[in-house]
């Protein structure tokens, strides 16, 4: 297939020599990850536009969200990135497209899209089998769709991975592919059937859709130290190296591609708030003797809120950033730890709403900003989670300078900290001085960047405090084991 | 600096030999390039959630909304642009980033992500100085943002580009940069300025932001065509190559990267309508007796629209990227043209709200159709556009598959000019027969699909049937001269 004939163009994103049409698939994937992770945090949205009265008690109100909403809203959330590991371990199975798998790929988007309103139907009437049913409807046919793409790449091979072209074995991987794919849409349409029957059981249907991958790689790992190798897995270990690229490493530029798409919604979802609540009416405004600015005033807090968030948001990439510099390989656990914090992120525009709202006002501010506090810890402590599990492999997934001893280790590990820190302190702070909440959020905010800034300065002198330090009791440990050595001579002699 | 020493890492992102921290700015720019290209779009909100009554006429609205929100739209659409294109040239200039700098862009972003406010703001009371002054109060931040930028980078050369790194001309290549990036923050400070004054002019003068790049270039290239060349220019000539590379070529990757958020945005920004507006209340559904099936086929035309609209921002974004992938560079004017399409597919938002509030009441229907059209035909027939400019300067920007002549070329021709062809078809027809228009409409929705599908097919048999035309044609004037010949000689004879 692989003709070495053919005048290969300038443009590396064309294979004329596979014919064809074939192209590189980097543009569509990119474009499929801008969708994906704008669909799973759009669906914030019903979540933070909830309304609550300002006389209501926020407590109760909270907890009411907590309990029904947002369980929703992380379960769709989750959903949408199982449907991405999907796409991203479909796609590295086919490695080249042509116009007929564009054109599916975005049929299969175009349904994915479609799964925030099948989202907000459930969240609004949990008890009507309708909106579940249509949830899993449209997974079905997501599945359906990419059956397809998988039975169209096998029939045209010069689309497939190289490795999998030239292996004699290729009925074997598209079995293993299409399993992969089709096993949400399976638990999906038994969802969709016990829907009509007990809704309970379609709920955890669908959570068994997220963990499921989870589940069976833990199964499997118990096995093989429980019972050993068996005799099925040595027949097939001479495909181990393939089936291992299939299971286990989510490509880190797909990886990053996401995770940008989601902080990147996340933070123009605040300023869409922003443009629809705070543009006063031109009555309002004659309300204040028509003077704009006067107006304009009373949303203070709100823009006070929103270049907090924004910055809470952008700093946060910015760790991920620094992190993801250093990372090699994205094994399976990180890209979950990923994705929790992401789904936190994607919280984050629940927390400026009620900052936005709350704060400055009635009895709900501490809580408010409490939840605030939380969605930020633990966005963070995620990331921070990512990190550790990197470490546990370090020779694998991190660059050397990152690493135990390396040059970078001691900087990384101050930025990863900083915000769990933080946030975990201002939780405490509003506990005990609790008038003070607000002030001591928005100091928060503010003085978080200039940590940042200052971050790298700060741990140089902390290190070299430690180390002084050391070498000071070192050379104390050393007068004294001197000095010892000064009285024993004399004492033996 | 580029000292060869140092265990260049695993990661190409990490450029450890050019120490203190440098890192590859790809992501970076990615993800600034989805923050833009979002905050660009999102600006059609106010235009598409503006009120009209039902009983009023479309006519009248739709002019209302021409002249005063559309043309505010497509001013700050095109600005944010401008901005875009000056943070292109900027990157291109500093290729390296470190902690500091991916900070700095961070706030410069934060203030671009505000500008959508100012011009709600400014859409709602266009007679009120604030508004614009705050707009141009937030362009002159980002220009001084990006100017400490500049300045960092050169007091850091290791992040600088390698051409700039090695050059004795720093200084100059700083002015020049400088100039491209404060041009438009000086303009809009004095906009700012007559704000006070003589508000028209400070319009007048945001307009020049976004004509100015194209002017200036246009004044250059009118120079060089009367006067010849000049001295000065002469003395610039060795730096010809570098300045040439800064003010040509955007990066293609960027364009790209650019457009797919805008295409991206768009298509999700359908579902955020859908969600918001066409959850069903509870109380609303007890209207149905209890049967949100039936409190949902209310909704119908909405999802035909929705789906509808998808597919249209879908299928151009698919012809975006066949003619990005035979686009081997991507010229000014080109740029320019790419921008001008996007403008219009921001857009469609606005075009499914009208077919989706309209269509099939009242007698707005036609002229929402119209719209939906003309707004499809314009964001089509500008990608055709590209396409021509690009093979005016075939050699240059085109994959040789793509150029005249090439086997690609006429597969190319056709899926451009479909759309354009459709939509336009689609118009006229709808004034013919205005019955049916809803019909024509969705029609043709569902056929441009297929249309696609087979184009390669469609387009293959045409040409089959034009060539054996010709050789048919052909072959009777060879028959006729046969018999000229078969004449002639008997005559002579």
């Amino acid at each position: 297939m692989a003709a070495a004939g053919g005048s290969a163009g300038p443009d590396p994103s064309l294979s004329p020599e596979r014919g064809r049409g074939a192209q590189t698939s980097q543009r569509l994937l990119a474009y499929s990850d801008a969708l994906l992770s704008i669909i799973a945090t759009v669906m914030i949205l019903p979540v933070a536009h909830t309304k609550i009265h300002p006389d209501q008690k926020l407590g109760e109100s909270v907890q009411q969200l907590l309990l029904a909403k947002i369980a929703v809203y992380l379960m769709t959330f989750l959903i949408v990135t199982v449907a991405w590991a999907a796409h991203v371990r479909l796609f590295q199975v086919i490695e080249f497209i042509d116009d007929v798998l564009a054109l599916l790929n975005l049929a299969c988007m175009m349904i994915i899209t479609f799964l925030p309103y099948t989202f907000s139907l459930m969240a609004s009437f949990p008890d009507v089998p309708f909106g579940i049913f249509l949830f899993s409807v449209c997974a079905v046919v997501i599945g359906l769709i990419q059956a397809v793409i998988v039975a169209y790449g096998f029939h045209h091979p010069h689309l497939l991975n190289q490795q999998i072209q030239v292996s004699e074995n290729q009925s074997f991987y598209k079995r293993r592919i299409l399993k992969i794919i089709l096993r949400g849409p399976i638990l999906c349409f038994l969802a969709a059937i016990f829907s009509f029957f007990f809704i309970p059981l379609s709920y955890v249907l669908l959570g068994l859709v997220i963990v499921f991958p989870h589940l069976s790689r833990f199964i499997t790992w118990c096995k093989t130290k429980i019972a050993g190798q068996s005799d099925e897995e040595e027949e097939h270990h001479s495909l181990e190296t393939f089936t291992f690229y299939l299971s286990e490493p989510l490509s880190k530029e797909r990886v990053e591609a996401f995770s940008d798409g989601v902080y990147a919604i996340v933070a123009t979802l605040l300023i869409l708030d922003i443009c629809e609540d705070n543009v006063p009416d031109p009555r309002e405004v004659e309300k204040f003797h028509g003077s704009l600015l006067e107006a304009l005033s009373e949303y203070g807090p709100n823009y006070l809120a929103y270049f907090g968030s924004f910055v809470t948001i952008g700093l946060l990439w910015f760790v991920h950033h620094s992190l993801f510099l250093y990372v090699t390989k994205a094994t399976r656990l990180m890209g979950l730890l990923n994705i929790l914090s992401l789904a936190f992120i994607g919280g984050l525009p629940l927390a400026y709403q009620l900052t936005s709202e709350f704060a400055e006002r009635s009895h709900n501010e501490i809580e408010a900003i409490q939840v605030s506090c939380v969605i930020t810890f633990f966005a963070s402590i995620f990331q921070f989670a990512i990190w550790t599990t990197a470490l546990l492999y370090e020779r694998e997934t991190l660059h050397p300078f990152a690493r135990y001893g390396g040059k970078e280790h001691a900087f990384m590990f101050a930025k990863l900290a900083l915000y769990p820190c933080v946030s975990l302190g201002a939780f405490f702070l509003t506990c005990l001085l609790s008038e003070f909440s607000t002030a001591i959020f928005h100091l928060m905010q503010i003085i978080i960047p200039f940590a940042f800034l200052a971050l790298r300065i700060l741990v140089r002198i902390s290190l070299t405090v430690i180390k002084s330090a050391m070498s000071l009791s070192r050379r104390k440990v050393v007068l004294l084991e001197e000095e010892e050595a000064c009285l024993s001579p004399t004492e033996t002699s």
